[in-house]
């Protein structure tokens, strides 16, 4: 149901209660009856539909399959790889009757797939002709939580997780770095979500891997979001479940393997970036609606002049592949339209009343700068593409220009110490890299690195926090 | 790994074995390391994919969206509505640990939706402005089973599930029967697979339904797999989870709701109608690939000029948006390769070596008559389509003539029991309704109500068992 402006919070004065509140009003999404949980309403599950069809078209090319493995993992395969089990054990929902029985071997729910995923690989792979194995499931997945926050933090949640393994080394390092580009590609491009991307530190990476890759955007508030990861498993987890091969020469060897995600959670990161006091603002790739047609009528007589227009307008918008939607609800204010629309962040409004009818014009407004124009239809029609093109641009222009006037070179304790403390955003400087010195950095202002930026060369310098000697230039800063 | 095709079971001998057999060769799926489980393969996958295409277009062109609702479902919730808990309580997986401590209340893995979408609904819905409210999602399911039959009895299984509440029952029963429409489609139209379709007994609805309308395909053993389902839930759920709405009139009413699904089972019938001894035949309109090209060269010479031709091929079949595949295995000799398309049941082989190319040629095999041809390219590619709907109407044709054959209008409790003895199939007779006498047909032969067919009148005769006066000639058979 619409709802009055004036209740929506707002973002200028207090970000995370207006992102609480425009997920529900928008209709993203709900809480679910059990602690930790949330429905996706269809109109957040539309953009996840987006995702779906941008990122699986981009791994198919690549020769990527998609497939669909079992979510119960029997405890006994979880525990395999010690690492492993250590990082997810206190997140794990346990299934302990089934049919009516107490189980022998309680069942997790999977809270990542290696491990299942792997037992069958030690099945399927014998030959270097079985390789490269390039498989990929979209799922449900569990990590307990206590406390909701809408996309960005709850026990279930839906994602993609790739799964590869190869015959080198070489090759699988280079598929960590393709997923990886992937994920900057998604961001950045239909997102509008500039990122900071890199190494792991030892602390930060994925437990079970060798290093895990990463890309993460700058949220308004100066925090950062883990946005999607790549995993170097190197022979990590062949070794333990034995996933060996002959390679040409006729001789066994393990496989080296990769493994990377994007979840419901980058959702939450695109609603937080781009909105502002009246709502949510979508980027037009990936908007469900790229154009709403609100009708403007007074007399019921009106009515059938403009919908007839109407839908010439809608059938040509069709025709250019636009994502268009002809707002029929005549029983609510043309005002509450307007409001309910810019609260979803459809990037272009079109209002038609008789005077557009009567002109052959158009009245367009932008979500973004609000901006208004009328213009014939022709000329509306010839422009629509550019106007959604120039609308991607300038949210990602204002989001570079944001993440770059929040990237901070540091070198002392002080600058650190201030920065966390005001404006937050990325501090770059030299880090020890030790993972002692991070958790007291941690402990005292709750910053953590977040990457090596993979364009950073080695240099030698001194450790911002504990003095000590340092070769790399690190990316820190507070995650959500 | 391409296998011997001797190490493949005979169809004609044992279908079950066959089955088993099949669908692991043409890796559809595997075995999960839980008892009950399974992995969907990416080539069984992708038939869950098209399903998936296939049906979004169906229910989207009807407003029907997509959501997502968690899977964990309170207890409390599963046991408002009595019979719907009592039909679902011997197949629950339940999880009574979560984050490393027990749970106050234990969650039940869903074995279906109603209750944790109508908690929601109850929410959502105040006015008649906000009916009909039409959701579906795509999701995984848990129903505890103790033997793995694959694709046909799993623990978990994906599926989807589409719900609906509407202002009046004459609408919400409109789209019970429109839901089973687009059953039959998906059914026949898509899979070739034509349906007994109709309403169940009481004994086999849905628990907490008010009735449950059904598609259900004849197998080749003569006994029915129960295929896809829509429920007409009347009040019943809105009454328990106190679904009100204020109607145009003001005053207050409870919604009147319907469900249905279809899941990865279905694939499972598709599998064993049409396969034969060689394995697999896939209905051109569901396959992953259409068309398979085989290479067949003797000298690496012939190589580059068989490349470029067939490269030619696939680019024209693309232009058609025929899915094809370039089989360019070449370690593997062209006999194993094509012995692997036909456990895999590609409707078209070409068959490609220096002779086609030198003669402009193309020379194709048809997966379920056997039939070889060579002919022009140019003759080839005006045809290919045709070559498609052509294979697509036979199969549903042979499929059609085996369902007429095996339908039985019977009169007497003998004839009953012989046929149940031999081929089986469906059974048309007079039954009076009584749910015990369902019981002890069921106890006597395993046969058990499947429909009354929505085309039968309403007629006077005895029940074939027991003697009782009955209105309606139903449908009986032996399912899965």
């Amino acid at each position: 149901m619409p709802f009055e402006k004036k209740e929506l919070k707002k973002k200028s004065e207090n970000i995370s209660d207006w992102y609480n509140d425009v997920v529900l009003k928008a209709e993203l999404a709900d809480y679910g009856p059990v602690r930790g949980t949330m429905v996706i309403r269809p109109y957040g599950y539309a953009i996840w539909e987006k995702v779906q069809e941008i990122f699986n078209g981009m791994i198919k090319k690549a020769n990527v399959q998609n497939a669909y493995f079992p979510m119960f993992i029997p405890m006994s395969l979880l525990e395999k790889e010690k690492e492993h089990i250590e990082g997810f054990s206190p997140e794990l929902a346990v299934v302990t009757i089934g049919g009516g029985e107490k189980l022998s071997e309680p069942l997790a729910v999977r809270p990542t797939s290696e491990t299942i995923m792997y037992a069958m690989f030690s099945k399927w792979i014998h030959s270097y002709r079985d390789l490269p194995l390039l498989l990929n499931q979209w799922c449900n997945i569990v990590r307990w939580e206590k406390r909701t926050y809408l996309f960005l933090r709850t026990t279930e949640f839906l994602w993609q997780e790739g799964h590869t393994a190869h015959a080198t080394h070489k090759e699988s390092i280079n598929w960590v770095e393709r997923a990886r580009a992937w994920y900057q590609t998604l961001y950045e491009d239909y997102f509008a979500m500039p990122v900071m991307t890199g190494i792991k530190s030892a602390n930060e990476k994925f437990a079970g891997a060798v290093s895990t890759y990463c890309v993460e955007p700058l949220m308004p508030d100066g925090k950062v979001l883990q946005a999607a990861t790549s995993h170097d498993l190197g022979q990590n987890f062949s070794k333990v479940f034995d996933i060996k091969f002959q390679n040409a020469d006729g001789k066994q060897d393990f496989v080296w393997q990769t493994s990377w995600g994007v979840s419901t959670r980058s959702l939450g990161g695109l609603f937080l970036a781009h909105g502002d006091d009246n709502g949510l603002i979508l980027p037009p790739k990936i908007a469900p609606i790229q154009v709403v047609i609100v009708p403007i009528h007074k007399y019921s007589g009106d009515l059938s002049k403009i919908n007839h227009y109407i839908q010439t307008i809608d059938k040509e918008l069709g025709k250019k592949n636009i994502r268009c939607h002809y707002d029929e609800r005549y029983t609510i204010s043309p005002g509450r339209r307007f409001n309910d629309w810019e609260v979803k962040g459809v990037p272009i409004r079109l209002e038609i009343g008789t005077k557009e009818v009567d002109d052959n014009v158009i009245t367009y407004a932008l979500r973004d700068t609000g901006e208004k124009q009328t213009v014939s239809k022709e000329q509306f029609l010839d422009k629509v593409d550019s106007l959604l093109e120039n609308f991607q641009k300038r949210l990602f222009d204002k989001q570079k220009k944001f993440l770059d006037d929040n990237t901070h070179s540091i070198s002392s304790w002080d600058e650190f110490v201030q920065i966390m403390k005001t404006t937050r955003g990325f501090l770059r400087m030299f880090w020890c890299e030790d993972p002692v010195c991070e958790k007291e950095i941690k402990e005292k202002t709750k910053a953590t690195s977040r990457c090596l930026p993979l364009e950073e060369k080695e240099e030698e310098g001194v450790c911002v926090h504990c003095g000590k000697p340092s070769h790399h230039r690190w990316i820190f800063g507070q995650s959500y």
